[in-house]
């Protein structure tokens, strides 16, 4: 069983994998950080050791769970050695061999969700994919997802480059088209208040339905009086109106072909 | 006090509204609907007539409501003699004006939300979004608003196409967004309940935070290793492609812009 872990990293993810970790019982022994500022704000959290020294980390803990960028990733374990340790990292879209060059037990720990520094998260139902290159390994981190959430899946490198790709159109994308509609209000002096409980509806809904189902509004309609209202009201706003334009049709055409030329 | 009302459609938006009055003491007197069928459905779940006729719209009850696809609602009231009634209707992007040349009072009655027919909603936090050509019109919608929410507010026609705008970008097309998600799982067999906690997440965090300090992922950080892979897993499916591309673009723009160029 792990109990206890070296933690990699002191941004968004590490931060609050370390406090649901922390929280369950799972000892974080340390925390690194290139900014000695973020390690120590971190190790302050988990009340832990911390370090910003390549050279200081503790190999020896029962897992350094590597939560970084994913260039820094290699370029840190270029200069530091782990060939005994056990190491995992939280990236959606680094294959595992990264990991093996430099030690002969190593995994992915990758918790699909989006976080913040100061939103701190139910783990709960969180899904965490795992991947390790031993069966010990494996059966090592399912028990350490388990601690956190019940929602523990074993996804090799490829599909889990996928689910990344699948989560940036469900989730950054999502949030730049709030932040779209957001400008668009700005521009009026509307609050975006008036668009939260929208937001949340339109979340809600694909909880039951598939998307495709889910779908309302001018573009599925193909209701070319309000799309062309629309395109008048962004004309100075070229990016907007291309975006606009661009996604309507997207819409279109996907429904078109899922209805059988319907419209 | 509006005490009875003429429906005018059987869609998403005029069942739900329909159901919302009902429950909440408002006698719903007559639904009418192109398709009987339609008509008949609805009334029967408000225990009143219905009619699919336009010369057999009962006229005289204290408002029609009308919920109907925008280019049918002209349509519609040209076939009909109103000049005694009061009407609203309930679109986002037609101007009060259009509904004076059928009758001196008149005013407009806009929820934003996303509405299905199978998914009961509770009215009590949408915004109800009210205009009318007279004061007393006002109030008479003012108060049929409170009926079923706390959040009704007066937003002349200009600023309610806006709203309406803002509601396409920040639900219309983020429901698309969640479709895209869902097509690149299924193409490998993965399930979109995986993205469920993160779509919840997503729509939660820009409760609290702007959305543009919820942003993050791969185009924000400007992550163009990660990017690149995710360009390369789409190179077959030119639009998504494309999009991809052109959102992170997008985001990339925005944010550096934000900050002053630190990208």
């Amino acid at each position: 069983m792990i109990k206890t872990i070296t933690l990699i990293g002191a941004g968004n993810l590490a931060t609050q994998l370390g406090l649901a970790l922390s929280k369950n019982g799972i000892g974080i022994s340390q925390v690194y950080s290139r900014t000695e500022e973020s390690a120590s704000n971190l190790a302050s959290k988990l009340n832990c050791t911390f370090t910003s020294v390549p050279s200081e980390i503790n190999t020896k803990s029962d897992l350094l769970l590597i939560a970084i960028k994913d260039d820094a990733i290699m370029e840190l374990l270029g200069q530091i050695n782990v060939e005994q340790s056990f190491i995992a990292h939280t990236a959606g879209s680094v294959p595992m061999s990264f990991l093996t060059r430099y030690s002969s037990n190593c995994g992915v720990f990758y918790p699909l969700q989006t976080f913040s520094k100061s939103r701190e998260l139910e783990f709960d139902e969180i899904p965490i994919c795992i991947e390790a290159n031993t069966l010990k390994g494996l059966k090592l981190l399912e028990e350490l997802g388990l601690k956190v959430s019940k929602n523990v899946k074993e996804v090799n490198s490829d599909k889990r480059g996928k689910l990344h790709l699948s989560a940036v159109f469900s989730s950054n994308f999502v949030n730049h088209f709030y932040h779209l509609g957001h400008q668009v209000l700005a521009k009026e002096g509307l609050d975006f208040d008036l668009l939260k409980p929208l937001i949340k509806e339109t979340a809600a809904k694909v909880m039951d339905l598939n998307p495709a189902e889910a779908q309302t509004g001018p573009a599925i309609r193909f209701d070319e009086t309000i799309i062309n209202k629309h395109l008048k009201m962004l004309e100075r706003q070229d990016e907007l109106r291309k975006i606009y334009s661009f996604v309507s049709e997207s819409i279109y055409k996907t429904h078109k072909k899922n209805q059988n030329g319907i419209f």
